[in-house]
């Protein structure tokens, strides 16, 4: 048996990595892996960042992905202003409460030369009779348009979707969870019912939570925010919510139903089917770039980045073992020949053919950047016919030691038998990827029924989903985050939740009778 | 044989159009097909535009051709920050000058409630240390990103696009062709040598003459810009320039040779393969939402929007004609077939079911959106067997008369033969449609040798692409522009002109000795 690279070379295997340990510190172990595996960077631009092309190709999957089911709903494609009036933001009242404070603010076109001539400066005779501020969300400036394009009700529904950019001025940020630019979609629909309206806003959630499992292996629980926690706006707030893997939750989507707010402040009544004028119901739903960080946190380990077939850029890397010239074009051939008959299976490939780079640190290479699957092609497997298979993760048991999970994850198959496993080890590591999450949100998710049970869980034990009874007010909610930097993260819909989490009870910080419970946790 | 509805419907063939002809007034009737079409509306926002789902679903398919031949050409996506510091732009010393001037300033990151508590206004307190621009283009922020990633010759080429929205303040605004905010992508390269950077640049060239002829169905013309009309920081300007009907020019794509500029700006050095420090080369190009006006004003006619297949959002449009339930239902289940055998073979269908609209109606409502080939279905041609299957536009002859031209647009075919035929159908009108505007741009080109020439050519003749010699400065330039409204489009590369064009000659302007000619018109 051919010893692979990977144990001849002590690169391998972590050996300079760069990257904090998570049980190290959390915090910078996540950015390690954004900066190791080249995701994004800080700007020059306090708070906005650099979507590098490791990153951004995670980006266009999620986009494809999240647009065909958008489509397949019925949606299709708009693109709004980039500007809104400050003055749009005061007609809706809430809204300007949620989304005036922080924001970009444009005050002047124009800049001229420095009088040194050596530079430029703002232009003072160039101001705007009215500042515009750089989008934080596009309700404002969609209904001020979709007012021109509704009579009756034969132009309902509108259901349209935006890609595009979006500034809220954050002043903590971190990349991709928290920036002051940042990519997302927007859907904004107008109906002619309420209970189009909402029926609307429940399928996005589900859009959201089949992208979400199934694409993202990131398992979500569905459910309504707290009032407290409602868009700005909104009747009505739906989310997903995930766990990541320090036990915080990390809000990845969110659906809102907005009643007829917006169309009263915009002005947009429809005349309906009984010849009525009437306001128009509207729904708004929205991801962003911020699912990359909820990614990364649910998946990667402290070897790198860890990525679900489905949002692989490369899903198998092709690496060469070679030292002279004529192994070289030896196993150029196959490492070719393997790379034709994996497109024509439709998986993604490199073959890396770096020269002046060991075996190992290649490995090294594709194992921080988070490729699914490495083939090893040396001399003698190119005569032996054989392929050694790596996996990027396995799922680890207890008491495991790194030498026998770094076995778990080399094969060494015949190459037809390699090859044609391709694809289902692939589908198969999908859903490993999304099992290990479901099981590590069951294994820190707890039925709490009282307030030391859960200043315990949270203070002792390293916390993570506290399923409660829960019947405050707003204010009781804000003692409770400052007291344990936990909050309600959704209530659940029905049957979601652990054994024992259905059916009414008391709220564990008032003792008021509760329908049903929520959960709580640290959050992102 | 079946009296098609359109005959017997007064509203289908432009009963009813609110299209102004071309003949009456070009620039309404750019406009009309706009708003008739829903491909754009103005916005709330000074010169910035809402394009619709009709409009950006031609933008989407753009994007998507683009894209594949980015990628195919090894690019891949990237996103940086849509803010620029205003220091930036005073680094490159040209660049200033060109884009510094109107733009959007972002001087304050807070608004605050007004005093009497209805609205909201800047907050003074918030002011920026620096102002921020809203990109007009991004060589400088990304460059200022690439210090960062560029050490050695190793980190070469970098071959990186970006999809975004760009601000120019524009005092003077239409849709598509000139708004404050557009959409574009813009590639930006670093190399190793000057030869590579310049190669990249003609390659991106190439890609858009592709594009631009075999997508669009738009023919162009490739050649350097004149020194004036370089991009701010280049040391030159390659572009694609199109004919419009009104046989003005529009500059479509440009791919700029930036040389050491920017690196100089940004101190980007790299370690060569000799071992000593130099500056990287550069390149950058772009196409813009623009190409959308392009698109309207090359193929377009009286009755509405004509695209060419490959951009057609819907290839083909299924209409039914009944009277009663009876017949609805039977067409229904035809149409409901054949709407299934044109998906299988990959083309873009519509069923149009909205009930209380006459079939007269919709066939004026799809001509006016574009749709390439529509399909009548009847009670009888179902009996029968047969399909009535219209084209949006034929080849038309001179003195052909419009009842001529509307028999040529429509076949009663079998079935069988009718949805076999579709594929090659679409194929033929993209590839008329291409013919149409070359001979168009043919008939309206001409080489002409002395300034009396070209002033009948312009001022009696109705104008189109001068062919001349030029051998004037950049003043004289500015002479010849404010004289006859035309300006030098590009300097073709060889081949591509008429007969007579090739060769040295004589400027016509100063009559200096001139090597090749340029080609000059009105211009977009």
């Amino acid at each position: 048996m051919q010893a692979s690279a990977s144990e001849k070379n002590p690169k391998s295997g972590g050996g300079t990595s760069k990257i904090t340990p998570r049980a190290t510190d959390y915090s910078k172990w996540y950015l390690d892996i954004v900066h190791e595996a080249q995701l994004a960077d800080h700007s020059a631009v306090r708070g906005c960042m650099v979507i590098r092309p490791n990153g951004y190709s995670i980006w266009e999957k999620m986009q494809k992905e999240l647009d065909d089911r958008f489509k397949k709903t019925g949606h299709r494609n708009a693109y709004f202003p980039v500007f809104i009036p400050v003055s749009f933001l005061s007609k809706e009242a809430e809204h300007v409460e949620g989304f005036a404070k922080e924001c970009a603010v444009v005050t002047h076109h124009r800049l001229r030369a420095t009088a040194d001539g050596k530079g430029v400066e703002v232009d003072p005779s160039a101001k705007l009779e009215e500042p515009l501020i750089v989008r934080p969300t596009s309700e404002t400036i969609i209904w001020s348009a979709y007012k021109n394009w509704i009579q009756s009700y034969r132009d309902l529904p509108i259901l349209i979707n935006q890609w595009a950019n979006v500034v809220r001025w954050e002043m903590r940020t971190r990349l991709f969870l928290r920036t002051a630019e940042f990519l997302w979609q927007e859907g904004h629909t107008a109906h002619a019912t309420e209970q189009e309206a909402i029926e609307e806003t429940q399928q996005m959630l589900e859009v959201y939570r089949d992208f979400a499992e199934n694409v993202m292996a990131m398992p979500v629980l569905r459910g309504a925010k707290s009032p407290g926690e409602r868009f700005a706006g909104a009747l009505d707030t739906l989310s997903i919510e995930a766990m990541m893997q320090d036990r915080k939750g990390l809000q990845a989507g969110t659906s809102h139903y907005l009643g007829q707010n917006f169309a009263k402040a915009f002005d947009v009544k429809f005349l309906n089917a009984k010849g009525q004028q009437e306001f128009v119901y509207a729904s708004s739903w929205g991801v962003s770039t911020r699912l990359i960080g909820g990614l990364i946190m649910t998946h990667s380990d402290d070897l790198g980045l860890v990525l679900p077939p489905k949002l692989a850029h490369t899903q198998v890397v092709i690496v060469p073992i070679y030292k002279t010239d004529e192994e070289k074009v030896k196993v150029g051939e196959e490492c070719q020949k393997i790379q034709k008959e994996l497109s024509e299976k439709g998986i993604t490939t490199h073959w890396d053919q770096r020269d002046g780079m060991t075996p190992g640190a290649k490995y090294f290479d594709w194992e921080v950047k988070g490729v699914p699957i490495r083939i090893e092609v040396g001399p003698r497997d190119v005569d032996s016919g054989k392929l050694v298979i790596v996996r990027r993760f396995v799922l680890e048991q207890p008491g495991e030691d790194e030498k026998a999970i770094r076995a778990k994850k080399k094969q060494i198959l015949s190459r037809q038998e390699a090859l044609a496993g391709i694809p289902a080890l692939l589908e198969l590591m999908q859903k490993e990827l999304f099992q290990r999450a479901l099981d590590f949100r069951n294994k820190n998710s707890r039925v709490i029924n009282s307030i030391e049970e859960y200043e315990s869980f949270f203070k002792k034990e390293g916390g993570g989903f506290a399923w409660v009874h829960w019947a405050g007010t707003h204010e009781d909610e804000e003692a409770i985050a400052k007291k344990y930097q936990t909050s309600i993260r959704n209530i659940p819909f029905d049957g979601q939740g652990p054994q024992g989490s259905e059916g009414p009870g008391t709220c564990i910080f008032t003792g008021k009778p509760s329908t049903r419970r929520v959960v709580m946790s640290e959050a992102y």
